[in-house]
């Protein structure tokens, strides 16, 4: 079977020799006689593959030495309640500001609504989340147990260009559908997290970057394996971690070492987002509705204007073999998500392909 | 690479035709196009997965209708906390009974006091967890929310072969170590559950089982990704799920069901455990130190009264491909976990090598 181009929001692609390597050593991983997804986790060649994994992330991105690196399971949804839970200074009186960009963000704010006081210091929400709200520095509360933004609104296809500057007052960011997609500066962060699934590996990992001043400081009611002092003390095993997406990350995380690092990396998906871009801008048929300065290279929405087109388009697109490039069932229209794994050939096919079909539909 | 025979508690062997299929469609699911680690969760191809999975596994148990299978992340170390965070009446003042017969028991059990006024009725922690504790019915509290116990314990080789009268208090049992390994009766628990590393599939999914009449009760200050009802309500699909762990799940109950089922795999299993403690019952070197009325068919733990031959035993099975055969840190000795997985001639050649080192050494 010929392997499509496939533009899911996550689990999205990944990058093709990641997926030969895991393949081949899928039943013998070297000279170990059994599969990565059979290994103790407490074993010298597992604890081999996951520190590899943590030390290649490590000079990739690079992760500064006052950070810890953690493997977590739970997803970004987990992280919603487990960063008030760990960060707030008292239950339902600590303090916390968010800026509301988009669905996630949104949903992060209505779990840290249960724990404590959040103020919502910015939001787009009432222009449906077409654009990065702008926010006023001066808004955020000094005294505040942290910031909280989310990087990249996949279903919106917006980011954050620049940040806020918050002081002494950690940042926290989600960036699970922009990750290592360009180099970042961890240091701006207290807590800089990602789902895997969209960038990096199989669904079932959460990779937590947390400043080590942050660790210590959960709530009483947090659940041991929530606490982030838990995981940060016994290198993400206090119990078994998902061992296999853990592994798979490293391999993607060698991969991308391999072709260059981060910085060439955000060379190629810039371009690869200015195809889409640049034809969107010129087509008669097609419109972006992102505020141009706040668009994602990461997911890139588009509607024709009519829900019939749009619909006939994804139908034509996935027999054409591109799949999964509906939007999100709470926007509707489209949107490729091109994460690192998407070849450029497979948008610039696209293009050709949306071409066409404007050429029989404008 | 010859694939070793792979005596570890867990993750541990998964069977080879399970392995031999996912790697041959590890690239390119059916006619999808793209590996089932790349596939949207929402999309059609990974949503058929998903329900076989379930399906299958409801028929092979079985699982009775009013009863939710629900995809779980977090591992049992993660329940040890949603039990009671689910099922305790009221915080600090809810009121659970243990018993105490293991190492995860008893992590539950800390666990639990954090959030509850918890009762271990019984324990065998002062005789090193050598035999499953003996109970009296009548200690359990009547207005308890729920009776807790671990059916079999990993590390020290022991199981329940009868099971507490708990009325009408619902009885919660962590199986991670006995899932699947012989039919079992669901509907005896109020909740059954299980981390898939040992018996179904690789780690990062966990299994559980919940009567309907026990959702929705969640305290206030449950996280909404640990309250059974957010996962109930979507199908175990919330956000996104751990998918090639719950995939490959799908695999092992369908090799499950091929190969007869839970009462042709118990009495498989049954025959595999006689080699092993047959042998160790007449080995003048090594003793199984459980009470033989509590033996697990699924862990078989041995001693040779010796650190030093125990410590050479394991060095030397090692070399003879007999890998991970060293006992859980905290007790010593040896270990061979004999999942479903493992070929009953894995465990004759075990024998004979075993056979071989005590007449060297006895």
């Amino acid at each position: 079977m010929k392997r499509v181009y496939n533009f899911s929001a996550g689990p999205s692609m990944l990058p093709l020799p990641v997926l030969e390597k895991a393949q081949k050593e899928f039943i013998s991983y070297g000279d170990s006689g059994m599969s990565v997804t059979e290994m103790s986790h407490r074993s010298k060649v597992y604890e081999e593959i996951i520190a590899r994994a943590e030390s290649d992330l490590r000079s990739l991105m690079p992760v500064p030495e006052n950070y810890k690196v953690l493997f977590l399971q739970g997803g970004a949804s987990m992280q919603f309640a487990q960063i008030p839970l760990n960060l707030l200074s008292a239950y339902k009186t600590g303090k916390a500001d968010y800026i509301n960009s988009g669905n996630f963000a949104n949903l992060a704010i209505q779990e840290a609504k249960r724990f404590g006081d959040i103020k919502v210091v910015a939001s787009s929400k009432d222009d449906g989340y077409s654009h990065i709200p702008d926010w006023n520095d001066a808004d955020f509360r000094p005294d505040a147990d942290y910031v909280y933004i989310c990087l990249n609104n996949t279903i919106y296809g917006t980011r954050f260009t620049t940040l806020p500057k918050t002081g002494k007052v950690p940042l926290v960011a989600d960036a699970s559908s922009c990750i290592l997609s360009e180099p970042i500066d961890v240091s701006q962060f207290g807590i800089l997290y990602a789902g895997a699934q969209k960038n990096v590996a199989p669904a079932g990992v959460t990779i937590v970057l947390i400043r080590e001043d942050l660790l210590g400081r959960a709530l009483d009611i947090t659940p041991k394996m929530l606490d982030y002092q838990t995981m940060a003390t016994s290198a993400s095993m206090y119990n078994t971690p998902p061992c296999f997406p853990i592994y798979m990350a490293g391999l993607t995380f060698e991969w991308l070492l391999q072709t260059g690092g981060l910085k060439a990396r955000k060379k190629i998906n810039e371009e690869k987002a200015a195809i889409l871009y640049g034809y969107l801008d010129e087509s008669r048929l097609f419109k972006n509705p992102v505020l141009p300065r706040d668009r994602s290279i990461m997911n890139v929405t588009f509607v024709t204007g009519s829900a019939e087109l749009d619909d006939a388009f994804c139908k034509e697109a996935e027999k054409a073999g591109f799949v999964n490039i509906k939007g999100h069932r709470s926007v509707g229209g489209m949107r490729a998500s091109i994460y690192n794994a998407m070849p450029a050939e497979g948008i610039a096919e696209l293009v050709e392909f949306m071409k066409a079909f404007e050429l029989a539909h404008a």
